[in-house]
């Protein structure tokens, strides 16, 4: 049993990692580069790949981002926004076609070695904002990457969304309990030296933490700001 | 209504260019460079879009193929095979998830500018050997997509296959209609000077022309095995 991991540095896809090393009995590690801003989280990814010994391979798809950069994730002319994750503002952080793009690669890897599955992080929290995390695509995708490969698919091929309706709450204390290095995991937006605290994934992170009771290392700009944006979401 | 049109510099997607062109108000084309032997295309495509006047872009996907060489295709310690386009041996020119790395590609690119369609140019003859060719693939490829991007593709959206229960002879046919010109074409999958007259695409090309009555003045190495090729086959 093999899999190809999608994985973008994030504690999502890094915990992702480490479930798919205790689920299967190979895996390797794939990530894109999209010219998206923290680009660092590619060198994050491929440390933790490193330290589990396993496969990783980053696919270029900088050509593609000049045909489609609307997002502020890859168009410096656009500014990341602050505050809560589930703002309509966050519309911004949306990447046409990002996910079907990376996963379409990732099953034709899974084809080519005859890997069973391609996993891939993404979770209940993902759904509000990100149209191509919610259940209802990927069903639709893995259907589809059966019927475009029949016969040269594994014939069990699945589509492994481990984190479908766990929120990222409880992906950290899964991530906790299988002794993810999280000060290695990388979720800014922004891209700076070391984690903003203000972004909207880094507001999610911050929260995650704090609601799973989980203790970690990481550097953070700003490490107030979070209970703000929560609060005023709320309120 | 605009469109993105998938072309490979072949027969049929430059027949698909040329009928989406006079289909929809603004079109243009991507093609994609994934390691083929036969890269010349990719210089036909381009030669065929600035002739219509319309934005042509190359995708570079040869970091991708470096992960997934299977196919004699991409890989040149593989024999491209000769003969009948529908025989088992024709599986050697599968390439994992081909199309739909392509098309979600395209997607991709149609969410960013907002055009309403993604045309390509699959056709019956291909539903053989190619799976990621038939309308199923077609069919929940773009349901997909829909629900990939709800909220931010077109929402009339569609994967358009014009051809998709049309022979190749019939495409033949209307490209003539619509004045393609075939000598800008490029099908051979050997990527030689001129085009090899017996590999698998060769043989239907040539079969296709002959069928549909067309009188072109492309150049073969081998003008007449693509009868015995098929008469083999037939027999």
């Amino acid at each position: 049993m093999s899999a190809v991991v999608i994985t973008s540095g994030g504690m999502d896809s890094t915990t992702a990692v480490y479930w798919a090393k205790h689920f299967f009995e190979n895996i390797e590690c794939m990530s894109f580069d999209y010219g998206q801003r923290h680009v660092k989280e590619l060198s994050c990814a491929a440390e933790i790949a490193k330290d589990l010994g396993v496969e990783h391979n980053i696919v270029d798809l900088t050509g593609v981002n000049k045909l489609i950069a609307v997002s502020a994730l890859t168009n410096p002319t656009i500014e990341v926004p602050e505050g809560h994750y589930a703002e309509e503002t966050m519309k911004a952080t949306v990447v046409p076609n990002r996910n079907a793009m990376m996963l379409n690669i990732g099953i034709a890897r899974a084809v080519a070695t005859g890997a069973e599955a391609v996993v891939v992080g993404v979770h209940a929290g993902d759904h509000a904002v990100y149209p191509d995390c919610r259940p209802e695509f990927i069903e639709l995708q893995e259907r589809t990457a059966q019927v475009a490969n029949e016969g040269f698919i594994h014939p069990e091929f699945q589509l492994c969304a481990p984190f479908m309706f766990m929120t990222k709450a409880q992906i950290a204390g899964l991530g906790n309990e299988l002794e993810v290095p999280w000060h290695k995991t990388w979720t800014c937006y922004k891209g700076g030296e070391i984690h903003c605290g203000r972004c909207s994934t880094c507001v999610e992170r911050l929260e995650a933490f704090h609601l799973a009771g989980v203790a970690e290392t990481t550097e953070y700009e700003d490490t107030l700001y979070w209970r703000e944006a929560i609060a005023a979401f709320d309120g």
